[in-house]
């Protein structure tokens, strides 16, 4: 399996999501901005992901500050400075706050000692950060895999795959899991307009597990409901609410009112990382409206009429109520999701 | 504004709309199997426009017959030929088969005149389609836009405009008259994967036309509906049985599902030659799987996997319970369609 990052000598190296599935190019982030430009640009996304990046690039900002520095407001101020620059990255993926929590935690428990030691427990940390990913990832494949029987068709939705996160994925690792386990199913891939992230990666990281798929439009998935072959949808999150309201890919709302429609169920997998227990709805959750090139374009090529003006939200917020379960890599969550999200966390 | 098919001394010229916005490409029909692969091929696309394209086949296939053939029998049996050849290029649209029934009419009518007699007629009513056709997208216009209101946001998905006919459009046609009348409202057009007909031709048409318009994806209509943008939704038909499902193309469906659960209403636009009153339903409806390289490709560059597999359907059926109006030439047809279609054809 390809590696969606990787900590080396030569920097944290990515690999350029923007340019799959077609070649595979590496981008390495030599420091904290270029981990930043690799966020918001794009060429590592997916919630967990960008929350592992984030963890990666405080690390790297440490170890790039000169090691005789001893005025710990200096490193503080420097510290929290490459915080905010990754933070701002991206607005909606809440595991990006989560990551630069756990790295402040750890920072601040060790800001007495000596640098060159905070800089290694930061390493560690991130490291430690990005282990934990894969292996959550796997439990949350494990948990969600009795949801797939045998024949069933799954419908996904963008990439919440190997590519989405440290290793593993979260919707696509419940699929890798159901397969290994030797259940037969197809998977109807929605191509994920603007930034065809289905169409791009989670087509090729189907076709690299020879899992049976089918690419289609997006526009395709309810007639494919309406025709019998969808038995449930599984979407992975950016940002899950106290009460269960689901961020997602633009496109994830209009799928669970149409699976509400047509009686399938919809499941969210997602790790604890992703659920913000500080927000008690969606509608606190803040929507990335993102440049309108982006959809006007494909490939560097124009579809449509240069002056037409174009919109892009970037996701969208699907209310709890047409949630099935949730599931994480503790468990699977069933409804009433505010009492069994309180309970899994306090 | 720019012409779709127009009948020349050098052949039936039609815009080449695969090339559109970015070229204003024409192609010129030298003889039914031309005007066959431009049907086929999408050149020409648009329930009204390609029932035009077939009635101006034929009436092209006679022109280009030997005059001096007397043999009524051979005349009759290259006559049906031609007429097959057209029927055969796309299954869903039933306008197609209405205006080859017309022709055959004509035909028919006139099969003991000299054949010199019979092209001459034969082009007559071919061109009598083709005004018809313009005149009865002016009366949907002036009909519908009763239902645009000051400050509408309207929601439309492929092109039903002066592309898809011979002039003016179904459903653009009514935004196109009631921004005459001076209306101001906002179109949201959907790109309409994968043949992208909104963001090619809908936004080009509403540009020429200086209507505010957003160009989105497909998967955005349904959050944006949320926000309270949308009022209505008006949409053209591929086909409209005597209960009032409508084949229009794929993605209607999931429109419809959505707008009935944000309470907005959804209008089908169409010309009387679009519903066929020998169907009962829907589910009688031939829907068009095309080649999945379509779905693959964008610009003939691949977007997804050369060995992922895709699907193709064209179209969807839009049940009659979803639709709350369907605007024709005649009046704006309500619930029940069934009885109230009945009583406008018989």
């Amino acid at each position: 399996m390809v590696k969606t990052i990787e900590w080396t000598d030569e920097g944290i190296k990515m690999i350029d999501q923007r340019k799959l599935p077609h070649k595979e190019e590496y981008f390495f982030a030599k420091n904290h901005y270029d981990v930043a430009k690799a966020i918001k640009e794009m060429i590592i996304r997916g919630a967990p992901a960008i929350g592992v990046a984030a963890a990666m690039g405080i690390a790297l900002s440490l170890k790039n500050l000169n090691s005789d520095l001893k005025d710990k407001e200096k490193i503080k101020s420097y510290f929290e400075e490459a915080c905010k620059i990754l933070q701002q990255t991206r607005p909606t993926a809440v595991n990006l706050s989560w990551a630069i929590g756990e790295m402040k935690k750890s920072f601040y428990k060790n800001i007495e000692k000596d640098l060159e030691e905070i800089k290694e427990l930061i390493f560690n940390e991130a490291m430690r950060i990005y282990k934990k990913d894969i292996e959550i990832n796997e439990r949350i494949g494990k948990n969600g895999s009795v949801l797939i029987k045998e024949g069933y068709g799954i419908l996904t939705h963008c990439n919440a795959g190997a590519l989405a996160t440290a290793g593993y994925g979260t919707a696509l690792g419940i699929l890798r899991y159901a397969h290994k386990e030797g259940k037969n199913f197809t998977v109807y891939v929605d191509e994920t307009r603007p930034y065809l992230q289905g169409a791009r990666l989670t087509a090729w990281e189907l076709l690299q597990e020879n899992i049976k798929a089918y690419l289609i439009t997006d526009n395709m998935a309810g007639f494919l409901m309406k025709l019998g072959k969808i038995n449930c949808i599984i979407v992975g999150a950016d940002r899950i609410a106290s009460n269960g309201d689901t961020a997602n890919k633009i496109g994830t709302y209009s799928l669970a009112i149409l699976a509400k429609y047509h009686k399938i169920p919809f499941y969210v997998a997602a790790p604890l990382s992703t659920i913000d227990m500080n927000i008690k709805s969606g509608s606190q959750i803040p929507i990335e409206w993102r440049n309108q090139e982006e959809v006007k374009k494909l490939n560097d090529i124009l579809i449509a009429p240069q002056q037409i003006e174009a919109l892009h939200p970037a996701f969208d917020i699907t209310p709890a109520k047409f949630i099935s379960a949730i599931i994480t890599e503790a468990m699977i969550v069933k409804k009433p999701f505010n009492k069994n999200l309180r309970k899994l966390f306090y």
